[in-house]
């Protein structure tokens, strides 16, 4: 029993990735379908903003269901602030995807990513979406996580195997996202597909855990979409007994940690990975507010892509995250180095500081609180010029 | 009775900004003090940062007070982060002046500005202080307004004159700040000086009132610093009549907006001041923490800077404020533009709403609700990529 690194997919889905002429981009792929050759129950985590995109709106409210037969999406468009019309087109998508799969609409879940605030094309779907369809293979997985990116500048998949007793059972992730990614389920589009027969119930507790523990805890500039949407369906290939649900959650957990990382990773202009560990607070729920707090901050994500080791403003973005503590219950390491102790700062190598920042990726700070045992560990990306740049004309 | 714009100093107050070596410019203002004739009535706004600099620990100890006669603050070092010894070195700051003023150190306020995490360098300010104690003059507020400025591209003073019967009374307001501006007191210095007989407990009363609609209504990253201070000090020529109490915390609102505008107007590397107008909603402070989520949003400040009219960005950020609504409540206008209305988007002129924001170096966003008579204005600026490189190397 244990969880490994690399898999095959989990049998009975079949993926497509095609070019519509949705985005102007011409041989982009655009829309993308996942068909279950079985019913599979499904589940659902959504944004939390109160606008609301309308497909986020028609496919919560089909879950959680046992009959989910496939997920519709498309790119370049968020159908979002698009009114009673956007819901019409919205369902639409999935009512052309039910013809073609001879299922019901009902059975089909919807997710769009793109600007919002604009009408979709419906005409350029109703001719689309069938080309999806008649493009379905258990192959396309390639075109299918391709089709649903917008900014992401590389497809983001990955694969866990959970062995439980004699059985293999494979939970697949392929996510996309790379702004707009905020607290309260960051902005982004993640799908979840397992062989195992979880009901749906225990489905929809698994991802709920598992994206409370990665998604929620990454943040490029902490805008939270309207459109944020994680999808997981589990078709019921390899009976599992109540007993192995925890292995079955791990796996989740798995894939979304490994989507969550690769999201930052690949955050827009991004040169750097922030880690930030927070412990020794009271409990984890004031870690991740300190965490949240410091990974918010464009000073701490400046500094850090300019190599400035200013450690100054990490402390003080802690000290206004609303968490109470005094100085001296903190003190600060930049890697390996410790900064500052119990509230007092020490001298430091700033050279080798700003070095540190300079030769790696991933920049990790650790906020160490004497108050119990709560820890958090939260992602985030630095600040560039270039994110200023890519946001500053994404729709003209 | 009526406010007027332009008058003379208070007077009773003198003031020096002279260059001690502190910073590392040469020939550039580091060190300032104001000098009170007369013992003030005193008050003071701080930080609600629970990592607070030295300065403000020392400074919030001593108010409110009857007798004060001085405030001395350094620029280029922030005093914060800096353990028992910073505490030390505040008190000692205010000695040296109290010294040479020949009053209690206790009457002697201090603040400070500039890196965190650094002891104060005291030989040069053992040197310097009593350089500003001999250059005091009625003539030097222009030399203060320098001493106490950072990345400020200009000094910010401002003064209203409140008449009341046959007396004018004079409201000064000298500030300080441009960056690590964020709620809860943005990031800055204020100091209100005024010639008015207020009670130190009404004059705390007055100003809390102020800042709380103006100071607290700017960001421009929302990192809220350790070091934001605003002081007031009020020394008595003029003997006022409670009922005319209102008249004086109409000057003091109106010389801290005219400050918090200032701020704004020089935010770091900004091209655009960006007005945001919250109406209808149930309460003003709901129609606030929907104005300060749109203020924060990184997205929407990267499209005024590149003249996107994004104006999706703009009711997401809303929607993800916490406040509860349904997007048919809601109608946005940029400009004179209406963009959405009643929750459905309007076709617009795209490259009109672009020059808008292109030909104005103020964008105003309007944010209308049908859910009640609760309204806030809020300012940001927008993010550039001068932000960005000007922070990305702030102490290296």
């Amino acid at each position: 029993m244990g969880i490994m690194s690399e898999i095959a997919l989990p049998p009975g889905f079949r993926f497509a990735g095609v070019v519509t002429g949705l985005r102007s981009e011409p041989g982009r792929r655009d829309v993308g379908v996942i068909a279950s050759d079985r019913p599979c129950t499904a589940a659902g985590v959504f944004t939390q903003n109160r606008v609301c995109a309308a497909p986020v709106r028609i496919s919560k409210a089909r879950l959680p269901r046992n009959d989910a037969r496939a997920i519709v999406v498309c790119s370049g468009n968020a159908n979002a602030c698009t009114g009673e019309q956007g819901l019409r087109d919205a369902e639409r998508m999935t009512a052309i995807v039910a013809q073609g799969l001879n299922v019901n609409a009902e059975q089909v879940l919807v997710a769009s990513t793109g600007v919002i605030g604009r009408p979709l094309p419906m005409a350029v779907l109703e001719a689309g979406i069938p080309k999806a369809i008649a493009a379905l293979s258990p192959d396309g997985l390639d075109d299918f996580a391709h089709s649903i990116l917008t900014t992401d500048t590389r497809t983001k998949t990955t694969r866990v195997a959970v062995e439980i007793g004699n059985a293999t059972i494979t939970v697949l992730g392929i996510a996309k996202g790379a702004a707009m990614i905020g607290p309260n389920m960051a902005t982004m589009l993640g799908f979840v597909l397992t062989d195992a027969a979880v009901p749906a119930d225990a489905l929809q507790l698994m991802l709920r855990t598992a994206v409370n523990k990665t998604f929620n805890r990454i943040a490029v500039e902490g805008h939270t979409s309207t459109n944020d949407c994680v999808l997981a369906l589990a078709n019921g290939l390899h009976p599992v007994d109540a007993f192995d649900f925890e292995m079955i959650a791990a796996g989740i957990e798995g894939v979304c940690r490994n989507m969550a990382e690769m999201i930052i990773s690949d955050a827009e202009g991004a040169h750097h990975v922030i880690r930030i560990r927070v412990t020794g607070c009271r409990n984890d729920a004031e870690a991740e507010t300190i965490a949240r707090s410091v990974a918010g901050s464009a000073l701490v994500k400046t500094a850090v892509f300019g190599h400035d080791p200013n450690w100054g403003r990490i402390v003080s973005a802690a000290g206004y995250s609303g968490v109470m503590f005094d100085e001296k219950d903190l003190s600060l390491t930049m890697g390996e180095m410790l900064l500052y102790q119990d509230g007092t700062p020490l001298p430091f190598d700033a050279a080798a500081a700003s070095r540190y920042m300079k030769d790696n990726r991933e920049v990790v700070f650790e906020l160490q609180f004497t108050l119990g045992d709560g820890s958090c560990e939260f992602l985030t990306s630095d600040l560039t010029v270039e994110y200023v740049n890519l946001n500053a004309d994404y729709t003209t």
